[in-house]
């Protein structure tokens, strides 16, 4: 069946796929220290335009998300999230788990502006009781955010600004990262992303890989000891290489930002037949995910012959649902899809 | 390099490294949704002799053991372990990370023997002032072992009753067990491991895949929501198809068991030429790790041609080292450090 | 300087602390196995009318609720509170410490709507990917909530019922309970509040003791071995007779009522003198907090001459405040209040 | 009935009872802001002989345990203490609860020795997987221990160079400071505790107090926003007063000192009727506890006109208890117990 259900529904793209069987019999040490790992490392950091970056390998974008905002605040401390954050919503509590606080504040198409964090910080230091209250020590953001939108160059200018003003790390959720740069939206590089942020990943396991997001420490800030903390998160893999390899061929030839800017040109045709199809857009997106609404009736049709997301209900009578693209949506997948739209209208 | 150095230092045997590359361009839904983590589970409940047995795949042994132990035990208790125990030197702290106490018994030969943890526990009872002491809620034990030991049918059987009298569950660490099944010391099949404990773990990364650890909860006693709290631990994959296809092709046709016995007649083999060579056993240990004492002359020359594991020193002038064999090791490597010892006598 | 700073700005009601004083030199078991704790949870069951009830005293606010809530909820759930809870805003992220996340809703005047919990609840269940979320497994309110105003019957009973139709306890935080029960817009009695609660705290810090909170699980549910995993929180007291002795005082012939009513008496006539001052209120509360919006002008003269609580920044030109009483206040102190109003003005 | 069961089980000394209720009326700011805390803090810093000295206090004793150990330990890292150290045996894991290990060394008579120390920590950086295993960040003793002796100058300097040498704070439980100190073995005194150690704490519960233990931190290594951690674990008293009041009298003209130099004073007398009455020691204690051997029989029989404490099994006939002395033991029960013990001969 038809399958826009997300982009982490298919195994990695083949390139992946094949170094990791090119390299398979190699006996190599474990816990990462491989010379992939070493490898991939040393071509994010050209990637990032940053030499100095520290570069360390987890599975997943709970597991990273977790462990990179544990390991960077102090004791009284909590991070900052949109109220729609990934680690507010949707990751099972992951960071309070750690101990710490999410500390919610409003959000705008999933993005947190300026002048509420300004404001937010401002008002915290203002109240005489603050040392009773959970120290702001971070910002989280997500790019592109789970809505599939993305900051601009001065949104993110403006965010960085404020943390450095108030001394505290700017954190980047980048596990679709590849499709926000790759978007017709982006007015950033991957160079900007590490010089405006403290930390941000790379995610693979969205981005072509089986499993994998690269984090990336850019202002010489790994936490003392990293691999230690991982392991003791339960978060270090033996065959460390598994995304050594991933990640070397991923950044190889710019094959991230190809796996990126194919499926961004396919959501850009799958947008074109929703506008064609004149279903309404719960918003605009500008990535690799769409999200529309439909009518429950025309919803139900639809299933029946393609999978996609459900996002939230829309009113008694509608759903808002997403279609993603991924490395391996094809011009044939897009086709289907406008065929499908047609019949089910 | 000849490569010695662990169980974990080639990728995944063919077989298994086949299935993913076939099955890489299905779209199938995430989390462990798909029919192949179904159909895996299945082939394991069947191998296990054990039809109602509950199986959850993770990513590797630490976080299987974390996150077994902190969902099963209560509050007010902790987990009894040898001091060898891997939870208890080996794991960062990870248990201790989930706000619980591991519990150091006295070990022989890296496992722990019935009367040393019934004397616990008796004597736990008998302290008046018990309730301001940790409460032993588990048992942990490996098997194999560290030392590569096993246990036999009646030191299993004995552990078991003894968790029974207590009604405390016994947790068996299987990060290696096809290497203790398919022992000629084993006098246990699955089917017993799975009668005499209460939660077992069928390590894939030690043992052909490229990772992933099947927990097996065998007496309904899975714990309530538990991918609720494994995504809370940040320990569930997107792609559990990675942990499904793997398994499904290691419990295919008895390739777990085929890649384990592979293992130990290596390992039988190499054993013979240490026994040739003179060079003395640090233990006996009838699994694919095997641990010998060199002088430290001898230990520096030997690193020049081969890799293995440092374990411990033994005394000023001698060292443990541990050869361990794997799926992927060959007669021809069996000879080349045949022959690599004839010259480094 | 005259005092409204707050309701433990003074030591203990004279008559804890001569009870303290009498059984001072009584050699005592330790950690709350002596006859007074005895008899002070026996006092509090009757006063409950809920001979059933399990009875057990913490020493402070934040302790009560990091330890009931944790050892209350199970591992994959969190607890709902208002955005404005106590434990949301002024902990310093004590429940998120435990693991736990508390899921904000919005409030009114300081307390949970039954409709906004329905659908809190209902939308949380109807969404498909709610296993990737926190449960709500608890609901906490305070009563009288941190703007002092206080739950009607009718409103608890209705948290109470959606509570019971999701089975989660409802746990109401009572730092300042005599303070809601004796207010003169109070319909409900301590019977009530023990039955449509599963589990609440009676304020003795904030009400006339030293320290002391004394936690009533009312419905059979005291969690397994509480005592071992309130040590294990760094909260058991060695000479559990301070809250023992403290608590048999205040629920001797009425004692924790009478200070409550005498507070809330001052507080009327502080309201009173408000009124009449013509100062606005922030908002009605009817309990031993009141709340009025000041000019800062005038709030700077005042600050010379009486004492009381900065509560927030009302406009750029006003700010809110709050007077607080307690069993130390007197008829005197109020007048001093009057007279030094009628100056400032 | 005559009581030894513990050195806490009569409520405060007298005179520190008497200034609680000398200053109960007065107004205070909350939460350790009160003058009385500062001028205990002063106090303290005198009797310390150290004027940089940062203190805080806490209400017991495994809570500053785990309050001082969690936040001075970096995430990687765990705490060194002897087997029978109280934090490894008798808290409930409260060190665990806040993600740290205890790790455990031999002890002699309950104290560590230097060796030992020195081989662990060797041991540990020469162990070539040590980034897999828990750091060694600090070093808990207990002065006296768990068994009543106490360390020599000799021994503690040993243990503070060897600290040093790593670079990890040595950190002395003095939940019975004053007893060691007052010991006629004691050749150290306060100021030498303040130096050798980097933060320890003079124990007021089991000294005088009420409840309370002052927490000095003596190398300006509080940690960052020590109060809100304290807030987070629950253990921020409303009402600081009742420690500031408490520490400030037992601070006032060497009162803690005077308490503890009775209560051995009073050991004194009860070991030499121990020794009239041919008891065996179980050890040596110099300081208020004395551990004897007793037949069961006669255990039985003194069981009914005196309490005592239960320590552990000796043989099958025979029991090791516990006999304690504190600021309430008068020279009437020591005359009462020799006359009993001839009686239970």
């Amino acid at each position: 069946m038809l399958s826009f259900e997300s982009d982490y529904n298919t195994g990695a793209h083949p390139a992946v796929l094949k170094r990791l069987a090119e390299t398979n019999a190699e006996p190599l040490p474990g816990y990462g220290a491989d010379p992939y790992c070493e490898r991939a490392k040393e071509k994010i950091r050209k990637a990032c335009g940053c030499p100095e970056a520290e570069v360390e390998f987890l599975v997943g974008g709970t597991q990273a998300n977790a462990v990179v905002i544990s390991t960077m605040l102090r004791d009284f401390e909590g991070v900052i999230a949109a109220r729609t954050g990934h680690i507010n919503g949707h990751e099972a509590g992951a960071v309070e788990y750690t101990g710490h606080k999410v500390l919610e504040v409003p959000h705008k198409d999933g993005k947190i502006e300026a002048a509420v964090l300004k404001k937010f910080l401002a008002d915290y230091y203002a109240d005489l009781n603050h040392e009773h209250m959970v120290f702001p020590g971070m910002v989280y953001i997500s790019y592109p955010t789970e809505y599939g939108t993305i900051y601009t160059r001065e949104e993110l200018t403006a965010l960085s600004d404020i943390c450095r003003a108030y001394r505290i790390p700017l954190f980047l959720d980048g596990a679709r990262l590849g499709y926000g740069l790759m978007s017709s939206a982006c007015d950033l590089e991957l160079a900007d992303i590490a010089k405006l942020t403290d930390v941000f990943y790379i995610g693979g396991t969205k981005v072509g890989a089986l499993c994998g997001e690269a984090v990336v420490f850019t202002k010489k800030n790994r936490p003392c000891h990293f691999m230690t903390s991982v392991k003791k998160r339960g978060a270090l893999l033996a065959k460390g290489r598994l995304l050594g390899v991933q990640f070397d061929a991923l950044f190889t030839d710019g094959l991230y930002f190809e796996i990126s800017r194919h499926a961004i040109e396919m959501a850009e045709e799958m947008a074109a037949i929703f506008r064609e199809a004149k279903l309404p857009f719960y918003l605009n997106s500008p990535t690799n995910q769409q999200f529309i609404i439909l009518e429950n009736d025309q919803m139900e049709r639809l299933k029946k012959q393609v999978r996609f997301g459900f996002w939230e209900k829309y009113d008694e009578s509608h759903t808002v649902v997403r279609f993603a693209t991924g490395w391996s949506t094809t011009k044939g997948d897009i086709e289907a899809l406008r065929e499908l739209l047609k019949e089910c209208q």
